[in-house]
């Protein structure tokens, strides 16, 4: 009777009483609200259905709204994040994965991204000379979905490491959420890896340091809410009590079948995908290359 | 308290007596069925809340699976009814007019379906003498949303309307459906314009006789629904009277306003668009052009 | 025997002397050269094969790098010389209309280029108390072409010209140039509008004040040379006399009637295209709203 | 002075006598012309410089003309060569790569053409009692650029074999030709994989059975020609001798560094590159899965 959510800010806060083994502070600037929250025993790790480890959540008002000023702060913000959460040497190299079907728009967060990342492996390789010492070596890979290719989106990522070495694996991903406010308005970065239910499609295997033999990180937004939730959120809206809500997902499982696959998602989540993957680019371009600040960002973009 | 359906097969269908000034019949064929309204009278348009006019549905199992033979016979059924519908003369002209942003999956069934027609205007306007005389004349415009544009869509229209003369306009456009199951899996073809709220985005203004001053025969798939729907789902599932579900209306109104710009979609909704918008296309070029029969479908493809 | 060019500095510089009729000058900047060509008589315009006008050409060293100082060094630019260029009233609305095909990379800046556009429009007529008096209102097109629409081009813009009355347009297209080392550093900015034969495809009819009816500025980049080009450039490298170049164009055009449709194009065509799109855009958003400035650059993407 | 052609019907063709080790045959059908050469000895293979093997080349008369019965010949007629050459066994499995940059039309034919694959590995190895056992394990992978990635492709390619373990892998990949007639009109299929300088993009490392330890058949269409080959056109055309070629070349090397990143394409290359794409990824269905045949055309493709 859990409602899927990608958060673990949601995971945690729907826990009435505080948990032991969860750690959580919260940081308010102007316009951003930053979540960090740790899990550290595995008895809390079970009770919120998330595995341990850091999740930070960094909460904007609307990234589709025309703020430059806003965006800026977002994009320095998850590089900030993301360069505290990775904590990587300073030769260390990068892979960033980005998980999704570019062709369903509330799905293509993770292969936008990766088109908006300042990629160096193979300068580094290829002209070592050309590139001051201080640039990391990045890579960049969008594998497709198993629909198009027939092949676990983890084989592909665990072939491609085995070949390039990289120290670090950066997964980007659309997430699900389990309120629709946040809709296009939250950036999550973990320190867990992505698993297995995760964004649209919900089929993909674990990329996780146990999978993969590398640190994953996890960058996600919440582009899609379950069908579900809103017919819950009615629910409690209207004072259903545990029975009815019980009596309610019974009945919704065998009604329709293909409820399962439909998502809620928002009307405007072309522009809110766009943006979300710009901004986690910049994020993750500046906190890899320290020769970059704020006056780089949107440098980097093939398209 | 009214959940938004463009599907007139659902407006009537929602009614619980049958309703005077309204004609309906159903044609089942092997794995299609066929629902055709007449709305004839002001009194019953405005009791379902579709104007007067001709309304054919046409449901066949499921579009995205890959059944060759369905498809064809979905693109004939399409063909058949359009060209009843449109009851043209032989050398009246056409123009194709593909609603909606690509860039939205859910939306982008018109400008993907208008790719596919076979345009020929431009040989019969500068070399008449290479096209056989039989070979009707279609243009096809995909005018963009107005975010993009800043122009009413119906203004776009009625501009190159007056342009180029066209006997009859063919509006392709995704709907939103009252039922889930609905989803890529009904065609509407309608002789009577596409009206406000239509769509996913619900701001376009009316295209119809009234307006462009020239036949527009609709042509739409359901590829959303209101996520109120899916609550009104679950309270009716559950038993909940006509006062709760009133309240339920009022408190959810309340409580996010951004709900309304929530959409439930499939998650196959790009293979499903791209699926529906083909059929379209098929469906129009063989009602148009004498000359093409069941071989010709899948044809005119630009991509 | 003469070569296309839609370059006027090229066109002009083509002629051995000085031509009555014809006042250039040219601007050299850091990184940026500008020349401004002015063709005054009707029969310098002949000889020149370009209408009377005035034609202002930057050039940049080359887009494809990615020098933030120099990107944003170019939109500044083509800002200052298309708000001279324009010389309209405060208040005075503009159209802007992408041309070619988004299809064909080295064809696709003009369609890139207006996703890129601040449009106001729309919320200047819906919503006027929400936007500043400052706001100019900006509308823009993207009309496809003719193979695709069945319809030219200028009927399309003069049925939208008609409904929404702009006070000018602004067209933006790709061209073609004399010179390989031109492709993707050089834009055109001209007050004569856009003239048949233009960019990679060739049939698009004249879109002028002439034709329009109302002041028609084009933009432009050149994206492609004819291959024909590249023959002479080796006949000429290696000393052919006229005799030997007429010989050659007379067998040329019989040998292979196909060669007339192909372009010679750079092999980063796909970044140096949404490179120019950019800078393109930036201009007019720049050059259009007083209330822009440097740092507004790129903050008007759709996508 | 060599000009580059990725096609062994023009490498051996450029030959004046006939050559020792290559064998030819050439098969004319009603509209499609079919010549298979086998490159058989190590000298035979310098002295054209292609590798030994077998090379089928396929020439249609127009593929972007909508003749739906040469479109369908040209399908089965690549399924029929491709099935002799690769003589898989009928529980062999296939891994189809995409090669190239989908967002240079010229270069798009790889990633365009595994988007109409009949993908079936996942399926086989997840629910393998849904499918039937004739039906042959597919998988499909778009390796991307290594401007974009970072990684060479065949390093992507060979960690995605070692993990998934195909029999045999087909490449797609756009090829340069020697003549511009060629382009969009010839295929080629070789059993000896892709070799460095291929396709637009000339920096593609070996991808052959040396290297990737499974046997690779490489399919192609000439989309480019070098824009040097219309100078050399030129100057033979008009009588040059071989000492003013020579000149020709050792000016046009210092001319201008940047010609060497210049192609010459068709300017139709967009539907010239789509239909080409299809044709092959038809021809790869047929051959690959035994219950298909020619009404299966087209039935496939994810978009």
């Amino acid at each position: 009777m859990q409602v899927r959510t990608d958060l673990a800010v949601e995971a945690t806060g729907m826990q009435e009483e505080s948990i032991a083994g969860i750690e959580s502070e919260t940081e308010e600037k102007d316009r951003i609200r930053i979540d960090r929250i740790r899990i550290k025993s595995p008895d809390a790790a079970e009770r919120v259905g998330k595995p341990c480890g850091n999740y930070v959540t960094i909460t904007v008002r609307d990234l589709s709204e025309n703020d430059r000023d806003e965006y800026e702060e977002a994009c320095m913000c998850v590089a900030k994040e993301l360069g505290d959460i990775l904590n990587i040497e300073e030769n260390a190299s990068v892979l960033a994965v980005g998980l999704g079907n570019e062709h369903i728009t509330a799905d293509s967060i993770g292969p936008k991204c990766v088109k908006n990342l300042l990629v160096t492996r193979h300068i580094k390789e290829i002209m070592p000379d050309e590139v001051d010492e201080s640039v990391r070596s990045v890579s960049a890979l969008s594998p497709g979905v198993m629909a198009f290719t027939g092949i676990e989106t983890s084989e592909i990522v665990r072939g491609v490491i085995e070949k390039t070495k990289p120290d670090t694996v950066i997964a980007i991903d659309a997430l699900a959420s389990r309120s629709m406010s946040r809709l296009g308005r939250t950036i999550q970065i973990a320190d867990t890896g992505i698993n297995p239910g995760s964004g649209v499609g919900n089929n993909r295997k674990e990329l996780s340091e146990k999978t993969l033999g590398v640190k994953v990180i996890a960058i996600g937004v919440p582009m899609v809410v379950d069908a579900v939730t809103v017919a819950l959120d009615a629910m409690e809206a209207t004072g259903a009590d545990e029975d009815e809500i019980h009596t309610f997902f019974e009945t919704y499982k065998r009604m329709e079948p293909m409820n399962a696959d439909m998502v809620v998602t928002p009307k405007d989540v072309d522009s809110l995908s766009s943006q979300s993957a710009r901004i986690i680019a910049n994020g993750i371009n500046l906190a890899l290359q320290r020769a970059l600040d704020r006056e780089d960002i949107d440098r980097y973009g093939h398209f």
